[in-house]
């Protein structure tokens, strides 16, 4: 470390130890993050360290969707051009994020926090599932289709069978993002899944 | 972002600014490291937030060889053991650390805290070069050789004829760190540069 006397907390081994507990970054990255601050001094550090408690005193779950917010109920939430009756039911705030990048969804949403994987222990009550049958129950709720966005991986389909078999009873139309090719991909490199799913959801076309 | 609405600071945009200023960090990974930070909670971004504050209020240059400390001197300038009649000059503080990890070098350091560039307006006064010429001056100084461990690089190169040129009228015994293949490298894949140095720098054996 930067100082090899012993007993005392090195500061700097302090820095590459709470930096390596950030998802993908190893003892060299840290190790050049921690030099990297050091280097730009005091005012980087302060704004860096205050922008990480801001972030987490100030954002909370938005009172409707569960979209991160620091308000009570989210920009989407309070947008009243955002039509009430489709809501897009996501894993997480990021996969919300994607489609809005996309600009072509202006329904609501709802952000269930995780996708079902039973072999990892999170089950229906550890995601906002209650929080979405409560919303649905409000009265003036005018939710009449429901687009299940959950990711085409396994927990993500699993996700989405348990809320169709839940909300199809009750009434809603209950659709499924499509899965296939990506657009701009080739069939030469998909992998073997993508394509049996890309034909096995062949659309008539002219 | 994870609120839309406009006109206020929201709190995780403004954190994925500030892990966007980390080198090599993009809006994809700070926008990933920013939900992350939110998802494990207030007591994680707390730690991160003190150790970055920490690292930067107590860190500062050691008063003889200008590595990082949270002491006056810092660990190898401390440690009895450690030979003071070398003294080997490094570009910063990792390349320092690099050389403890080898275990080979049991002398002392100097830390210039760069390289000359005079291209990007780094000239000998940007580095720690008069903290090395007073030190060497001071009554007491048993330093007779120095190993210039700048890098193979061509700013590494030009501040090692520079500090030659400065310390070898002075009577000092200067040395260069040894450039050529690496161990374990491979002929066929090494850069022209390399081998060209690795033949100009042959010795003798046997």
């Amino acid at each position: 470390m930067g100082d090899t006397s012993q007993g005392r907390v090195d500061p700097i081994a302090r820095l590459v130890q709470a930096f390596m507990r950030l998802p993908g970054v190893g003892e060299k990255s840290a190790t050049r993050l921690a030099f990297y601050v050091l280097r730009q001094g005091a005012p980087f550090a302060e704004e860096l360290s205050q922008a990480l408690l801001f972030a987490t005193q100030k954002t909370r779950f938005c009172d409707e969707c569960m979209n991160l917010t620091d308000q009570e109920r989210c920009g989407i939430c309070s947008d009243q051009r955002r039509d009430p009756k489709i809501l897009c039911v996501v894993e997480n705030v990021q996969d919300l994020r994607a489609i809005e990048r996309s600009h072509e969804y202006r329904g609501r949403y709802h952000v269930l926090h995780g996708a079902l994987a039973p072999l990892a222990g999170v089950g229906p009550e550890a995601l906002k599932v209650k929080e979405l049958l409560e919303r649905l129950r409000q009265p003036g709720c005018a939710v009449s289709e429901l687009i299940l966005a959950t990711n085409p991986s396994v927990e993500g389909e699993a996700t989405a069978l348990y809320l169709l078999r839940l909300l199809a009873p009750m009434g809603y139309s209950v659709t499924r993002i499509a899965s296939g090719l990506p657009i701009g991909g080739d069939l030469e490199y998909a992998d073997p899944a993508t394509i049996s799913r890309a034909i096995a959801h062949r659309q008539k076309i002219g």
